[in-house]
């Protein structure tokens, strides 16, 4: 099924400069690998902000919260996940 | 460029119960035409509520305004949206 | 997966007191065919108000929405649902 | 008596790495406990967060706070009560 | 157990007077009953509002529920309940 | 007049442990003084937080701003009052 | 004491507009009589809306309660009520 | 002095449709006077609302007040008005 | 024109008392010039909190920003402002 | 397309007052050349606090995260965007 997750980064200012370049590199190829596993389907940015908001695809609750916590940015995320339920006018159902 | 809308049906239970249908109906035909045009891009229902949330593209608020203003349901509808950025780890963004 | 699932009932005490107690028992039938066929898992009310707080057990989100959606009061029903992932200390996984 | 408890975690991300996971060993230990004596029945993780949402039982609320506040992780915690009443329909009647 | 409870009038202007005046009155003597029956301990007004708070005390949140749906007035009545946990410096232990 | 009083206390977890137990000695004794003032009235615990709520009796906010000023741990707490009115179906108004 | 009281008028566009002006009268004399007798002490509109601040004066939430009650438009008001406490700083001691 | 106003418009889906029409042409109208007068500065439509958010510029509160206050269709509209100060870096500044 | 001003004081308890006790001095000072320049207009404690409510009074937003900027403890407080409007029933409009 | 821009700045009053005089200053350079590439409209102080709001423009949301990306005091802002659809009435239409 599929979930709504937005994601807000609470990333102290004062925190390590180095660490955040990192954290950030290694979030993209975490992030490509969920994208590849089918996990990661869409995602964006909240303009102005550091936060994105993304579709997801996870057989249950347990499996995506898995999936979020491998991030290595998890323990300075604060997430949000909205379950989503198959509309009839979707236009994105003949695809999946 | 892509917005994140939320929709929530305001119908008092006692409206009329065939204006009701009719309007699902008109709602699905013309929600049909904007995915046709590519407007409307993705729609979820939100478990349990008539509401739903879904993926837009439009070159502008005004023309985003202008589709979402075309929907018959339209003056009951409860409407959120939310401006989106590109996201550099977006699994989409080669099918775009 | 289960769901934390809120219900409000928003029922104007000016509507037809009958109707009223029509579709009290109408959703007590339906809230125990749920009960038996495993989706409605927990059911409490919410002191002082007409509310109450449940758990539910679903495939998916859409499962969820058709079992609220054929509750009989839905059209009166505010819902609220919180998708739920398995915590290793649940007293209750030996059952399930 | 039941109620609804949600307990967040506010562990801020500096702190202690060695004492995060001795706290969460010894929070595992005291809930084990907790269900054994019938307080803690039922118990998920919220997706995404360092959270979680459970069903607790409790002769009343002074009883519940003693056994919150004996979470070797309390003062960490962000803890909302709900007060539960009985429902008619509640399926897990007959099992309590 | 004691309860803090909050409870809002929503009564439209536009109701039959004669009704309000009756509802009042029946609420008042139900009130006295709860009073007697040491379920209503303490009442005040919310100022400039139709709306109060008080103190009452139940075995449970059942026994608390059945208390407030047995006021006349509530399908007209907003209520939140906070339960409430014994406090090692409160003035009035010794009395209870 | 009597407010109704909800004091949340803020502390650091990564504060001084010693400084906290001497607080709350501190804090319970001004608390016995207030009691005995007829100004700290009853005093509950929220179940799961570091949280109070109470009954306080005071000539005016002036009085009772003096009163909360007062407490030990007053720079730490996060202080919320609402004035309360007589209410004619208040049972302890024959005891005041 | 002093007490700062934030009024909303909920007024449906749809009702008659001559009890309106009526009442609108008799809320201005109404106010004049509470100004004359000190309770009402300073009124501000909002800009924008049908809605008012002002400072108003009373021994107590009690006394402020039956003012408020008086006005003649008190069933279509949304009255939110914060008592004040006297500050050194304030210049208008000096006059009171 | 300039002020951000956002204004929604509450209009029940079931009131008369001519009066509607009217009244969305009188409210252009005074509009453009508010134009002409330079009190009504900017004016977008927020995508998918039936609401708006401008900038006005009155000489005061009171004045911005009678501007709202003239709009036809002023009843059915929840205004919210944000004073606004003279910022070093505005671009605009040297066209007014 | 006047302003309701709501302010409330956001200083850590583990900040340097002694500087503490110096800027509640400088504040005074500076509440008292800006009293006697007829800016400040009235003052109110919330009780409880290290909060203020007060009525200001200025040409426009642009000199309120300075008067308020111009406090000595301005770094640590969060202002709210609202704008306010002439009130044809304040019985304050004869003074002014 | 235009936005409407509200920025809230978080420095905490602890940190280095040189580095925040060079930052006011580098973002004030930063606005002006935002303000010449036509990205930033106009631009306000909210009174009281250390906030602005502001009309911008750009292509795309895309456009806009990057144009806010870039101001020096990034780090520290919260940024809340609305998108904004052409108004009928807007009396700056001519100019653009």
């Amino acid at each position: 099924m599929d979930f709504l997750v937005a994601i807000e980064v609470n990333w102290p200012p004062s925190n390590d400069e180095r660490q955040k370049v990192e954290l950030i590199a290694a979030e993209a190829a975490r992030a490509s690998q969920l994208a590849g596993e089918g996990v990661l389907v869409r995602l964006w940015r909240i303009p102005g902000r550091w936060a994105n908001v993304g579709i997801w695809h996870a057989e249950s609750a347990t499996r995506l919260d898995e999936a979020i916590s491998s991030l290595p940015m998890s323990p300075w995320l604060d997430v949000t996940v909205v379950p989503l339920a198959d509309h009839p006018s979707d236009p994105g159902r003949a695809q999946a």
